[in-house]
């Protein structure tokens, strides 16, 4: 960026099958230095298409996102299903590294068959990216991906997410935590446009072992009751377990201060689902092409006016019940906002529920709510606050009680009442990641076994999803996929076949974990040379002193048991 | 605080002769989680006399303040001279410690020889320091001392400071690095009132000893040139390290951009002092009663009005040159404002000046630099902002050139220039604090020896010095009198006679450094539990990296000198 100069460079030997979270932390190890400033000309960038993203294979569309991140200091990974992965790997690009910095009017960098240019942006700053987008569709054309930063990551706010588009191209995925959007505008990069016109396409070695296995996923993808077609993903999108999670009183209400609320049903899954048919919305939805899952959904207005995309689980929580707000209305407008200004929705609600208990606004302030997405939009010295993420709008407000792990939110699980997941919120090298390392799906939805909420024993339940995991976001295959292949075990044959199939080569199911572990080893090393410690993989005191209702529990998991995870 | 209660306790027979930072330093290593949250309840704020404060010991009114600092998020110990130790010392009080937390209207805790009681402060809440001091004094009377936070730490800021009385009853006394005022403030205590009335006084155990001991700290004292009456402090005060500095190219300039200014010598001490004459202020002066190097003064506006109290180097360089401002008048306005405030000068020295670099304000903007105090007075989300510090203030505002270590702002030594004072900066537990191992007596002022300040072997220097210094804390001497004690031997054997007297012990000066390493080790252990690692002992980026002018050099020091120091 600092010359505004492009090259394209061979992978490396030993990284030729490496895609996705395994490219970029990889990338990120060993080209960012640890002692670097997070938003500073040493720091990388890395985008990242799956192993298999761009392939026929089935719900892989997802493109990983990688920096030493400005939330957690530490080395971070965020990925989003989006059609801008598929359309870089059908162009045999195996990553994107921007490098740099560039002072003075943002820029935008094209990506084509033929070409890979920069272009001004600067007519974008502080716009909307609802509003820019559609520009962007009007110059560049409607078959291109995008990749783009809003206001909050202008302002390098560390809650600023990188965007993507969905299929009706809304700013809507989102590679959303560890503030990677403002690592790239700390470059002065504003969008990426790729164009796959006249792409070569995925190169398969072995075509009938790729076909022979992602058969086997579409067959294990369409038979488990999560993942199947009107089975519960598809029918209520991942809103699905606001029910399931309240009944289980770990669905985080008013910043953390409880976990069950009786109004959480008027937000639910199921509520949502029925609304968007009632107002035209669209649901059953795919976030990219090729998605068997189809879990997505347009959530409207009333009459089908100002389209949001997707209202998922995290988001309904994170910027309704944590803000004691249970209407969806408000959800979606808040979910509109933080889409329209590139900010995470996790970080966004965690962000708003301290400013209330910090006294900017109450618990339940619906116009108090818009009104500090109003101040990120329009900058103010308390806009620039929140966008630096929950544990920043803390301390501004002196609020100790924030729910943080490494400076991440945490996300809709409230670890008192469900400690696997509190675990990987602890250990993960992501700080408070809930997809790191999913234990609700064993602790709740009896996925891959099933095990009690409340036992405290979880760091093998953990550490096996979190390698699975790494190895998972590797590949390109959405998360989701793992409900499927965790109880189907044809399903797990069938992705490694479609590996085997693509690269040449000869991995085995036993080889998963393995690999997963390499990415952790990689992972967890840069955070070591950061100066990451056993201390820094603790969820924060109150949530171990203060007990939740209605079950009072607090999180009790003891440290050594944390420190099993990885052997610290 | 949790329930107003105050209790006496025994000193444990292992720590009866700790004061000072051994005293502080021990209790926090022993009370206090290294988990907890800093501003919570469970962190303590503990206040402590030095050994022979109180006595007729020369120069030896110091008090320390101790905590797990919201700044540094590990062990602080800052210090102040005073009479407020001294009216401890009297009094026969080893230390002060204030658990838990008040909810509710600010408390006041009044000590005397008879009672010790909660009062009501909540009338003060939003008062500048100067006001409430006079209505303080007007109350309890004028013989008093007395310890309070101001809106700064109202705001649980982390860069606020427990300001003490000078002997004019001016607020302008400073344990300020590291939050300790936004820590008192978290119990809810807005001020110590100590009478020390009918005091039984300090119990000396061998008076001959002791009388001896302090005769031969008196006759080095008065000796040495930078000590003794008429020489450089009693003259100059600390300030007349301007000139000095600024000669060898350290002292920096707009927010580290530059090592030397010839306008700084508008603000040298040199300066200062020919204009207190002037417009009737006093100097020198002295912080506490019995000291005889009294470096101190009273600088007012002229015509002696509206008095601030000492102007010292480290204030008129970060309140000055550091924000491009050559002008004494503004620095005494900028220093009255932090003093009201209740704010530490060195760290708002940093704060204003990147915030200047952050757009809010420029370089030399005298009414912009007023502007920021007002915010902070005016509790606004800016002042919110300005008040956490200059790593706070440089993230709200997408600064990445922050000189902090261990997330507290560089004093006034460009340790590109001075690389002995760079290695104290790093490696301290205090985070960035020259006074912890003062190189620059050895390095500039050819004060225990001489060395060059390019040499980046400084691990010896500094660890020297570190050891000294935590040692000299403790005994509530004046960090001055070891300009003394380094170069005249009498001096240091002097110090400890005066120990041994006091409690009738027989330590040795070959004990001193031992002394230092016992209260350092336990200070490192505390930041170990923390969490920290040798990471955390380097400084920033941009120091490594941007060359210094006019002499263009970094600081270079390698990772392995800085943990040579504590054998990392």
């Amino acid at each position: 960026m600092n010359t505004l100069e492009t090259k394209f460079e061979d992978i490396p030997e030993d990284w030729k099958i490496l895609g996705g979270r395994a490219m970029t932390s990889n990338v990120v190890a060993k080209e960012v230095p640890p002692d670097c400033h997070p938003l500073g000309p040493n720091n990388k960038l890395v985008l990242s298409p799956g192993m298999v993203t761009g392939s026929a294979a089935p719900t892989s569309g997802r493109i990983s996102v990688g920096t030493k991140s400005p939330l957690t200091g530490g080395i971070k990974e965020a990925n989003a299903g989006t059609n801008f992965g598929q359309n870089l790997g059908r162009l045999r690009i195996a990553a994107i590294i921007i490098e740099g910095q560039h002072k003075g009017d943002y820029k935008l960098l094209k990506i084509t068959n033929d070409e890979v240019k920069f272009m001004d942006a600067g007519k974008w700053s502080n716009k909307g990216l609802y509003d820019a987008y559609k520009e962007l569709y009007k110059e560049f054309g409607d078959k291109v991906a995008i990749a783009g930063v809003g206001i909050a990551a202008e302002m390098l706010g560390a809650a600023s997410g990188v965007c993507f588009n969905d299929p009706e191209g809304l700013p809507s995925r989102y590679a959303g935590r560890g503030g990677v959007g403002a690592v790239m505008a700390s470059k002065g990069l504003k969008y990426i446009i790729v164009d796959d016109k006249g792409a070569p396409g995925v190169e398969i070695a072995n075509e009938d072992l790729f076909r022979q296995g992602i058969k086997k996923l579409r067959d294990a993808l369409t038979t488990h009751d999560v993942t199947k077609p009107g089975g519960a993903l598809n029918s209520y999108g991942t809103a699905v377990l606001v029910n399931i999670i309240n009944e289980a009183g770990g669905l985080p209400q008013r910043n953390f201060s409880a976990g069950q609320d009786d109004r959480s049903e008027k937000v639910s899954g199921e509520a949502k689902a029925d609304e968007i048919k009632k107002r035209g919305g669209v649901r059953p939805h795919f976030c990219s092409p090729g998605c068997i899952i189809q879990c997505s959904e347009v959530w409207t207005k009333p009459g089908g006016k100002d389209p949001v995309g997707v209202l998922e689980y995290e988001s309904v929580w994170s910027l309704g019940p944590n803000c004691g707000i249970y209407d969806l209305d408000t959800i979606g407008e808040l979910n509109r906002a933080c889409n329209d200004l590139g900010l995470d929705t996790i970080e966004a609600g965690n962000i708003l529920a301290v400013a209330m208990e910090g006294g900017l606004s109450h618990f339940g302030d619906r116009k108090g709510a818009l009104k500090m997405m109003e101040e990120i939009k329009k900058k103010t010295p308390t806009g620039r606050i929140l966008a630096n993420g929950a544990a920043f709008t803390g301390q501004a407000f002196g609020v100790t009680r924030v729910a943080v792990v490494k400076g991440q939110a945490l996300p809709a699980y409230d670890p008192r009442a469900i400690k696997g997941i509190g675990v990987t919120y602890a250990t993960t090298p992501m700080g408070a990641d809930h997809t790191a390392g999913y234990a609700i799906a064993t602790e709740i939805m009896g996925v891959g076994g099933t095990a009690d909420p409340k036992d405290t024993k979880k760091a093998d339940l953990s550490r096996n999803l979190q390698l699975a995991t790494a190895a998972l976001d590797s590949t390109g295959y959405c998360l989701f996929t793992a409900f499927a292949i965790l109880d189907i075990a044809e399903g797990l044959e069938g992705i490694v076949e479609s590996l085997n199939g693509v690269f040449g080569i000869d991995l085995t199911v036993a080889d998963v974990p393995k690999f997963g572990q390499s990415i952790i080893d990689v992972e967890r090393d840069f955070n070591k040379a950061v100066g990451f410690t056993p201390e820094d993989d603790r969820l924060p005191e109150f949530l171990r002193k203060e007990q939740l209702p209605p079950y009072n529990t607090v999180f009790d998991v003891p440290e050594e048991e944390l420190d099993k995870v990885w052997g610290a």
